[in-house]
């Protein structure tokens, strides 16, 4: 191979990016230096613009440019609720149901033991502070249904339940417009095994 | 939304890379920032490096970093030979042959009318003076068995002829290691078409 250093550094840097292989960095540093060099330069300046702006807000781990971010400085959101969730984009999932007004904690992550991802890793003990505020009267938590969200969730349930917190998990259940014909079993057991009284 | 802005831009700037929708972007962005920092500032550095120091050999319009590149200056390459390829990914796969020992040209792209890129985006200009150096005995087509490729290869071997240089095509036919049985029709019908003597 002649392939220039630079070039070479270029292909070999773009692997931090997750899902790329060797073959699509060789790809899209090619296609950057043939077709899109400003594109390049935009990328380049946006990366170090969000290293030195961006980080965790202090109140609730979210990615921010502030010391808080505007949401837990909102006066209309009730303090009362706090929502716990995975990562940012959950977090904006919850947002557009408009069916929550309260507070979040993101976990920026999940207890995942495979990983050697475990409840320090997470820094659990910043949520457990924030619960326990005397502010929060119940903590919803909206972790994944996924293995390692339940584990969590059990964690956070337990941890909490032991510091006098109420604790509530977001229902688990069949989709809205789902149709039992083409739910996988577990979901249908659990929607079974979790049957609400109709009013009627 | 209340993505920071800086983190919003970097999202919107990561989708120059080929491949990468609103989705891998946000995925990708969230990535650099909470798990790969150090990649992050590694990413934005051979940026700015490659933008600085990759352009194109003055000789085969490869990348590199010099005037001209190292193989169009080696003196062990044989200046009779000149093969036409489309990227420098394929100039590599046939130095991987060890079976040429020739000169390259290489176009970066392929004629393609349906995304506006006819002779003169290609520069093919610099290609047929090149060609008619005088040194070159003959100019070997190696672009892909694509439609495009084919294009491209007609136009060329057309316009080269024109000017009495010999021209020749890489052949088309069953890989090596091909069972008929899972080669499509096209293929075969095409080995077969050029099907040639055996010496027995």
């Amino acid at each position: 191979m002649t392939t220039p250093s630079s070039l070479e550094s270029l292909i070999e840097a773009l692997r931090c990016l997750p899902g790329v292989g060797p073959k699509s960095a060789q790809r899209m540093a090619y296609h950057l230096m043939q077709h899109d060099r400003p594109g390049a330069r935009r990328l380049a300046e946006a990366l170090a613009a969000a290293l030195g702006a961006v980080r965790h807000c202090r109140r609730c781990n979210t990615f921010t440019e502030s010391e808080v971010c505007t949401r837990c400085l909102s006066p209309r959101r009730d303090a009362s609720l706090l929502c716990v969730v995975e990562t940012p984009v959950d977090m904006n999932m919850m947002e557009q149901t408009h069916a929550y007004s309260g507070l979040y904690y993101v976990l920026m992550g999940r207890i995942s033991p495979l990983d050697g991802i475990g409840p320090s890793e997470l820094h659990l003990e910043r949520l457990l502070t924030r619960a326990s505020d005397g502010l929060v009267k119940e903590v919803i938590i909206a972790t994944n249904y996924t293995n390692e969200g339940e584990v969590t969730a059990h964690y956070l349930a337990e941890t909490l339940r032991q510091r006098g917190v109420n604790v509530s998990r977001i229902a688990r259940g069949v989709p809205v417009g789902g149709e039992l014909e083409h739910i996988d079993a577990g979901t249908l057991a659990q929607a079974l095994r979790e049957r609400r009284p109709l009013a009627g």
